[in-house]
């Protein structure tokens, strides 16, 4: 009898009626004779809801209360599904991220996890409960109510499949699996049967937001048997393993992002460690950055452009600002007037022509390009919002990614 | 410096204005040199919103998900609470029951508070923290979140009070202590500066419904300094206490409730043992029982007539009825066309004419009364509920209870 972990996102657990379909689900899955582990998100707009009545208090509550209050809505959802699965006559018991002893750091709102105890879980699975834990939470050495912070629930999931060893751990969303690109975009984009890892990593990070990349990095950490699926249908999904079949082609999927802004900081003396020290002033506020370019030396200096969030331009630019002196910089400049789209494979490598060929699908449709980045499995370029659709189809043409 | 037990029911966290308003009112007593506990309940209608999601999917839900359901709903109120203080620039700490150590019985629903550990709470006083306990939960042996049932909030307090030795528990309400009669009723009717722990019972469980009696047992049991006041105010409020002044009027105050249902099992055989068979079907159902009479033999049987909430009239009722046989009794007859009024006092005992001044005192104004009952310290009187207000107000004025 093997285990596995079922996720379910806020959308699937938005009502009543959602909630008793993938009670029916879980229960399908029960009935193959399965253990069963389900982790679930708070619903569709609960945690806004908590978020406003914080902010009508306070407007930098504590983190610490932050947590606490926020973890009680996935603490709604576990109930709500375990009421479901009992009055469809199957046993079943809902878990809070302390009972299950889901150990973390103590950064409140952005915790990680360090340990599962398990032994509940087990007892639970072994009476035959159907266990359904509340994602996105933890406690800390002193019984603190931790949150995990993006991706959390998806990072449970696969944090729970690792400490239960489960057969696979897999992840409801609305869509069925990973596409070659986005198919309200391009027309025939094709659902992928596999991905590997490092491919999902790069295909998340760049727009495509199914899966989220911290629960896709501790997938491979431990080789966890990864599938994403959707909710709404029996279709396998796509897995998520180890190695992509090596006889596939070499670019896997094209993603797109418009959530980006791009800012540049000009004049940068060129000595060693400025680099550094731009950087941490932005990852000491936690502000994830993307794309990074150095210029070349010019007149003893460099320009350095990169991109972050359009949620975290603002934020950027005023921490930058604010530290010119520091950093001797002459100025900043920024623009969000800008998307980024990529190719994704691992093979990528070992190809050299592949870059040359985005260039040129890029080209043939009169798509100009700002900004280059490679890695080993992608190549991104930035260019106008109101290009990405011709980039996107052409991209998806040039390396006949359609079925 | 001393320690101090707040409670703050639902109404006084409702919104984000109220909880900042107890905030204010919290850090008063801080300030003046305590150490401060406060429990807070759910806000206003959170419970009844968490009852109607439940219903949705279940109508009969297991309890242990109704515990894990609702507990969310003081989570919410102790976080804001603890928002709120922070802002104001004090330290505060919300727990959770689990957190604090609140040991229970294992009856969901309806759990006894057996043990609180009480080590963190200390940690968390001696921190200099303004601790926020959600009131109405605790964990069982397990770890599986309990909610205490009716009166709640009120008894986690006065445990609280018993664990830490506090100097005194506070419990905030909207009224500005225990009156002598209804003030909406009776004009004249004036509040009492103390009331001994037995007199409050009487008073509590006869529709004074200020505070609960489990926590004023408990109260008792621990002879806790406890005291009742408004959370508008710095009235002083009514103090519960051990022993009521010898000197001051015999009977305290004049209670009623409308929130009755009269039931009658006619022809019972009068053999030992049916009085308790009736009342064993009724308790193992969980409903109260009040006012118990039990008439003369006649032919071999006797009547039984008892009072329950108005709620658990249909389901009494129907228990009694699909028993009928098991009790050997001919039939039930009731009405919810009754009302009660009482008088309590720790005096009564030993002034055997309090009662005839009672009856006196109806009869004066031509109110018909339909069953009495007595204990040492209180005297009902069952009423037709549309001269409750006429029977109140004579019973006060013969008394004096006025100021």
């Amino acid at each position: 009898m093997g285990i596995v972990v079922q996720k379910f996102g806020g959308s699937s657990v938005a009502d009543a009626q959602k909630i008793i379909n993938i009670a029916k689900r879980i229960i399908e899955t029960y009935d193959e004779g399965n253990k069963v582990v389900v982790v679930v998100s708070a619903q569709g707009d609960t945690t806004d809801a908590l978020i406003e009545k914080a902010k009508e208090i306070s407007s930098k509550p504590p983190k610490r209360e932050m947590d606490m209050l926020l973890s009680t809505g996935e603490q709604i959802s576990i109930s709500l599904l375990a009421m479901a699965i009992a009055e469809l006559g199957y046993k079943s018991v809902s878990l809070t991220g302390a009972q299950v002893g889901i150990k973390t750091s103590k950064e409140y709102s952005n915790a990680r996890i360090e340990t599962i105890e398990g032994g509940r879980l087990i007892r639970e699975l072994d009476a035959g409960n159907i266990v359904i834990v509340a994602g996105f939470q933890g406690i800390d050495s002193e019984d603190n109510i931790t949150t995990l912070g993006r991706g959390g629930s998806d990072t449970t999931a696969v944090a729970l499949a690792v400490a239960l060893d489960a057969d696979r751990c897999e992840i409801f969303t609305d869509v069925d699996g990973i596409y070659t690109a986005d198919p309200r975009i391009v027309e025939d984009a094709t659902k992928l049967d596999d991905i590997s890892y490092d491919e999902m990593i790069e295909l998340a990070s760049l727009g495509a937001r199914v899966l989220h990349n911290r629960a896709v990095e501790l997938a491979k950490k431990y080789n966890v048997n990864l599938v994403v699926r959707s909710s709404m249908n029996k279709n396998s999904g796509t897995i998520v393993r180890g190695l992509s079949d090596m006889e596939k082609m070499v670019v896997r999927g094209v993603a797109h992002d418009y959530d980006i802004g791009q800012i540049s900081v000009i004049g940068v003396p060129d000595i060693p460690g400025m680099a550094f020290k731009l950087f941490k002033l932005l990852a000491d506020e936690d502000i994830n950055v993307d794309i990074i370019l150095q210029s070349t030396s010019r007149d003893a200096t460099r320009d350095i452009s990169f991109t972050v969030a359009k949620s975290n331009l603002e934020r950027s630019i005023s921490i930058i600002e604010e530290n010119l002196d520091l950093l001797g910089a002459k100025r900043v400049t920024n623009t969000d007037d800008i998307a980024k789209v990529s190719i994704v494979g691992a093979g990528m490598v070992g190809n050299p022509g592949v870059a040359c060929m985005m260039f040129e699908a890029l080209a043939d449709v009169g798509v100009n390009i700002y900004m280059i980045s490679t890695s080993e499995i992608k190549i991104s370029c930035l260019i106008g919002p109101e290009d990405v659709e011709r980039a996107i189809g052409a991209i998806h043409e040039k390396f006949k990614l359609g079925c």
